[in-house]
C-alpha cells in the first residue's frame, strides 16, 4: 500500500502536501475511497480518501517507537547525483540525520543555493522514507564546516591514515551510547589537518579495511554494519 | 597510479587490450616512459611504457594472496542500470563471482543477448577492479536457473518469509568454510516455490532485519557485512 507523510492532523483528518496529492491522483490514479497509509508524528495510520481526495483516518496501524540510538551521517558535499544517491541509501538503511559538510577537497560549490538544495535533499529523504516504509524522515541539516562538528556521543571518522584501529575495534570497545556520529571523507579524502581537527573534537579515527571503495559506497558500507551490529 | 589488467606476459613485457591502450593514450594522455601498474595473474607489477606504448615490467610490487573464502553472489536479472550498479559495488566490496539468475519475478528478458551481456558485465567488473585496485577480477558466470544453483560451502538465501533467523545468526552459527554463496531476491521477492527449491538445495533462509531496502541495496548491505565479519 502506498505510504505518505503528513505534518498536519485535525481530528481524524490528515493533510497531505500538493505533491503527494498529485502523486495520488495523477501518478497512482487512485479513486475516492481507496486506502493509503499515512504517517503522522511517527505513528502509522490506515486511511481512506473521500470523494474530494481528503484523507480520513480509519485506524492506527502502528505506533512509532523511540529509537535506541540516534545516528548522524556527516557527508562531504559531493556532486548532485552522488549526494542524492547517498541520501536515498542512507534513508533506506535507517539514518536519522544527515549533515552536509564543506571540506577542503569537496569540489562542489553551493554558493547561494543552500536553501534550495536543502529543500531538494529533504524531499529525496521523504520519498525514500515512503519507499522504505519508515515511520520518520531523516533530517537534512544546514551545511556545516568541519570546525562546527561538535557533538556528544560516539564520534567516528573514516580515516585513510589510521591503519590498525578498525571500525570493528571502535564499535566493540565503546560503551553503550544513545548518539552516534559518522564522518566520511570526500573524493581524495580528508586532509591531514581536517582529520586532526576532527580528532580534537573527539572523533575516533578508524580504518574500514583493505577495500578501496568509491566515496558514495562508504556510507552504505558503514550504515550496513551499524544495522548488523544491532541485529539479534 | 592508473591500474590495468593484462592476460598475456612474454618475458618482461605485458600486453594490454585495445581499450586499455586507448585509455592510456587518449583518455589519460600518457607519454612514453610514464609509469603504470599492471596486474597479471594476480600479481601487481610496476611498469613503464616505451616509445611505442609497449608495456615493460620494472618490478614486482605485490604478490597476489590466495583468499580464505571464495564468495559468490547469485543475482536475479535486474534492469541494466541496476544490474551494472550491483556489479560495480560488489566488485568494490570484494566479491569473487557473480551468477546472474533467472527468477519468476525478474522482469528482464535477455533472449539471445546473453553472450553480449556477459561481455559487457565482465567489462564492468574489470573496470571496477582497476578502480578499486584489486589484484583480480570477479568472474561473471553464465545465466543460471534456480534449479541449477547447486554448490558446496555455506549457502544463504535472503528471505522475506523467514522472520526469526537473522543473517547474523546464520553467520555466527556456521563452521568455517572456504566458499560462501548468497542469493538475493528480485524486485517483488522470490516466490515461495523458488525459496523452497533453494532450501532443498541446501540454502539457509535468513532475514536481513526490519529495513525495507531496494533490491539493488541488498547485495551491498550483505557484502559490507561479510567484509565486517572478517575485519580484525
Amino acid at each position: 500500500m502506498q505510504r505518505y507523510f503528513s505534518s498536519e492532523k485535525i481530528n481524524n483528518k490528515l493533510f497531505l502536501n500538493e505533491n503527494d496529492l498529485y502523486h495520488i491522483k495523477v501518478v497512482m490514479r487512485m479513486n475516492p475511497f481507496d486506502l493509503i497509509e499515512v504517517v503522522y508524528n511517527n505513528d502509522l495510520y490506515l486511511c481512506h480518501l473521500d470523494e474530494n481526495y481528503d484523507v480520513y483516518i480509519d485506524e492506527l496501524k502502528e505506533k512509532g517507537k523511540k529509537k535506541d540510538i540516534y545516528r548522524i551521517l556527516c557527508l562531504p558535499l559531493l556532486n548532485d547525483q552522488k549526494f542524492s544517491f547517498v541520501l536515498q541509501k542512507a534513508t533506506e538503511l535507517g539514518i536519522d540525520e544527515i549533515i552536509p559538510v564543506i571540506t577542503e577537497r569537496s569540489k562542489v560549490d553551493i554558493k547561494d543555493k543552500e536553501e534550495k538544495k536543502l529543500i531538494r535533499w529533504q524531499k529525496i529523504c521523504k520519498e525514500a522514507s515512503e519507499q522504505s516504509k519508515r515511520l520518520d524522515i531523516p533530517k537534512v541539516s544546514g551545511i556545516k564546516k568541519i570546525s562546527e562538528l561538535s557533538f556528544d556521543g560516539l564520534k567516528i571518522v573514516c580515516s585513510t591514515k589510521e591503519k590498525s584501529k578498525t571500525l570493528k575495534n571502535v564499535l566493540h570497545n565503546q560503551e553503550k551510547c544513545d548518539k552516534m556520529v559518522i564522518m566520511v571523507g570526500p573524493e581524495g579524502g580528508l586532509t591531514s589537518l581536517e582529520e586532526d581537527k576532527l580528532i580534537s573534537l573527539g572523533f575516533i579515527p578508524a580504518t574500514l579495511g583493505d577495500n578501496i571503495m568509491r566515496v558514495e559506497t562508504v556510507p552504505i558500507f558503514i550504515l550496513s554494519i551499524l544495522n548488523y551490529e544491532v541485529m539479534e
